[in-house]
């Protein structure tokens, strides 16, 4: 078992139900440090129930995390593979996102060691889970943040910019927008331009003394410092303040919500008894409540559409 | 609009968009204060879109919420229709549980104004829908306050018995148990008895220095100071320390979760949007995380089964 | 160096401290796990700087503590003077409160190794210190829970008693009570009577719909439940709502405050270099923003008034 | 009695003591809207004791605050003074920081209005006070952001840049470094140099893997973004991951902390009674826990120094 990739809260929920679900089935753990390197150097620890005690609700994952280069290599995997075998590694759990599942994938299809996935990533952006692990933290975070700024903007009257994570996916900007009651939400998917907000803003004027927009990472149209100046542009001779704040990496971090333990638990359970059951090169996730096993094939490139019905209901409670 | 019966956190974000999207749809929005009994005394008030401004990320109800004697009776309630009648009221939304439920479909039947409901209630006890909004943050609540727990009882090496709150449902009892980590979840529908915690503890005395066993309120052996008076008894020549909290009023308030003010905001759009397409006498709920109208008459009998799975979980994640 | 008694969030930044200040000095440095009973049994580790990394932000203690009956005897201080032999220590830094200092002086009595106190409690009962380490995070955690019942309170118009920690002082009682904008604070120095409690309240009726008392533990006249009890008897035909929450063991938990990261580091360091400066028998605390060091029979034996005009001040703010 | 400059945590129980102070002592209470701006333009209300309920635990300011351009005129000033005649004002209470008691000196000198200012600000970094009312929040809000990103740099082994607000003073900076266990902290006070910071991470990476460093905003060597660029630009041939991160305006807001509840209701009840008892021009602040009066001269030009042991604490903790 291991965590690659970007760090998520719950990973450790998931840890540690995958090391006390392979305990219960009478099976031997063990952890991989670092990701995919530790596999190629043998960076790898047997694991007790002990082992797992008190981390449920700590951020991070103590299995540490990193990006591999050498593991793209063809030697790196055979490395890995010699590293896996001398222990007697069975199956393996991979907790991460796409770029994971895409050398479980490969590292599968070359070796055969059958591989089960939990998604891990604040992102929500893979096929096949309803949820990501860290999802519901790294929005609850950011809405923590954004109702600390709204003190400060309804002090003030401003108009606030807060630009808040999520690579190509709106999923926590949309959460975001709603729960943090913003005027506007700028994400990937709704393909705002700057001529749309500014019009926004001015007919928001009327009603509102201070505003807030939310914009995801990455959009075409560049990222929130910019946003602002191009839309401060158009209210040039009026004298309203602008400002902008990126919440950045706290949004990685901090305790899981009861929601991400829990879900983190379910799929940390679901990888060991779907290994036990047979499930191999695949991802296990929530869908309508109910665990279910996606070909990693299917994870890496389907696209998880965002809910219309959240842009409308956005849409609607700004007014 | 209205909110009766206990105040949960996120019917602030249900009432605000009851208000919106009443507006958004062109109708007078009126707010209820002080629940049925406010009805019968015609305290109510036109609300506007800065009338719920600001109010997304705050606990309790701002239209103030209390169980009424007066409605239960044949007078009550003819005073109530006078006064709705009086201000040219066509449609209820009812924010509330079961004795919310249970007076509006009384009061629907005799004077036929059509009527929604939205599950307003901590306890997630309510048949028709999967969450109920403030079920998220009280979870939430319970969880940080048992990793406070936590701390002190590792540094002890303490066994703590912790009541949560739940009524006659054990959904936040599971929950918290496999969030926190608990060792063991006393609820309604495990039917644990003391023998059986006796023997449990003794059995993780091998492996675990301190333990949390988290207790539903209202179970048939007592409460959590009674449970653990009774399971010390049985450890008397043994050196462990017992101790014993009850979370109780704080679960009910604190600012909304992320998913609470999601859930809050999508039933109160959904009610609003329900009323206009001719459904009554029924709740807005989320299944699958889709919306759905349960009639009151189901919400008010059916029960909503634990779910099993969870039960399993938290017992392998113990070990 | 050892904690002991009850523990306080920032003992950990004290141990913290303890270790790398004693490092940096280029002393040796050991922990004492269990408090008194590990310096009997002789459960003594060395420590090293990476020993303490990524505690300071960590409630509890991580070498746990204990209240001591062994320690009490004359054999039992005899062990423990042995084991601390054994391992050539020659100085002791003890973290706790009035009971933790009551051994240390006698142990010092008797064998003569130099010991410095770390006032470690979250009661800040203790002389010879402004406050103590634990106290500040303490009133934090008691106000967040306290903002959340005033969250339900005032969706009823309820009149909560919350019970708050304190001991023998009040303390956490006035801090709570002026930061949580109670109208009440009953705290061992007010010596407030119920008759005065039922004449306040029904003064403040007319202004106030909702009413939030805060209740010391350990008062003359009963715990909050029974206080509560015998004012509710003196409303008795009227329609008010009375209810009672105990914060319990919540209050001692939980992540330090900055302040007392800064106060346990602050003392961690004072205690190492009394030590090196030949202060002994006494405790470091913090007056007016300095360290000081207060003999340990002074600190045992004196009292530590409440502030006069926070009483004052209390009273005034609840009009 | 207004609120100027910036908005800090803790303003509305300092607006709220001045209110119930006043009423208190049998005065007529106004809040002046948007600080000098409301002065000029005459949005002024009367304030009552329910006015200021429920508001000790928000941030922001209930009154709203502006930096004004017209209240530096000769004329804006003359205008101001007609309105608080025309409701026959005889004191005010200036709620702000440097820039408010600025405005409030010149006003004062031309008017003779007895004035008393209370020290609002996140920074710490006026003369007269110990402690500003919203800084322990603001360290606190710092300190929660930077253990949530703790947890991910130990995640991934990471370099992180931490940049703090503080203006011109390390208050912020350094009771963050302290508390959130930093390897090094920049502030203006210290005069760091990149060369000094290159030089001790490489001496640090012996012993950690993941490394935090605070920067204080407004340093002379960039912002922390640039700094970090010109470090990594000398660790170039090395695998270690830098990030940074701006924690920006959710340092403004947020329910304030039991110290800022405490501190802003001392200082409305300080400035209120000073004005009774004849103080004028001039500052209320507390020092070594006592309320103290200090002319706006003296609080706007003189230098309030770092603690120099704070320096030497963070030095010695971070080995």
């Amino acid at each position: 078992m291991f965590t690659s990739g970007g760090d998520s809260p719950g990973m450790n929920a998931c840890i540690r139900s995958v090391v006390r679900t392979g305990l219960y089935r009478g099976l031997d753990v063990y952890g991989i440090m670092y990701g995919y390197d530790g596999m190629i150097e043998g960076t790898i620890k047997k694991m007790a129930s002990h082992s797992v005690s008190n981390i449920i609700q700590r951020g991070g994952t103590i299995l540490k995390s990193a990006r591999s280069e050498a593991f793209m290599t063809k030697e790196g995997r055979q490395k890995a593979y010699a590293e896996l075998t001398k222990l007697g590694i069975e199956g393996l759990v991979a907790i991460g996102g796409d770029g994971t599942f895409t050398g479980a994938k490969v590292f599968f299809e070359e070796y055969g060691i059958p591989t089960v996935g939990c998604p891990g990533t604040i992102d929500n952006d893979i096929y096949g889970t309803d949820y990501t692990i860290g999802f519901d933290t790294a929005v609850n975070t950011a809405l923590e943040a954004i109702d600390k700024i709204r003190d400060t903007a309804a002090a003030h009257d401003r108009i606030f910019f807060i630009e808040v994570m999520g690579r190509d996916s709106g999923y926590i900007g949309i959460e975001c927008g709603i729960g943090g009651g913003a005027e506007l939400v700028m994400v990937p998917e709704t393909r705002t331009k700057i001529e749309d907000v500014v019009k926004s803003l001015k007919g928001l004027r009327k009603t509102k003394t201070s505003s807030i927009i939310i914009v995801a990472e990455g959009l075409d149209c560049g990222d929130a410092a910019q946003i602002m100046e191009r839309v401060k542009a158009s209210f040039k001779d009026e004298e309203k303040e602008f400002k902008v704040t990126t919440l950045g990496h706290i949004q990685r971090g901090g305790n899981p919500t009861a929601k991400d333990r829990l879900l983190g638990s379910r799929m940390g359970m679901a990888a060991v008894e779907g290994l036990l059951a047979g499930e191999s090169n695949c991802m296990a996730g929530v869908m309508n409540d109910h665990v279910v096993y996606t070909p990693f094939a299917d994870c890496i490139t389907k696209e998880k559409p965002l809910k219309s019905d959240y842009l409308r209901l956005q849409e609607i409670l700004s007014i």
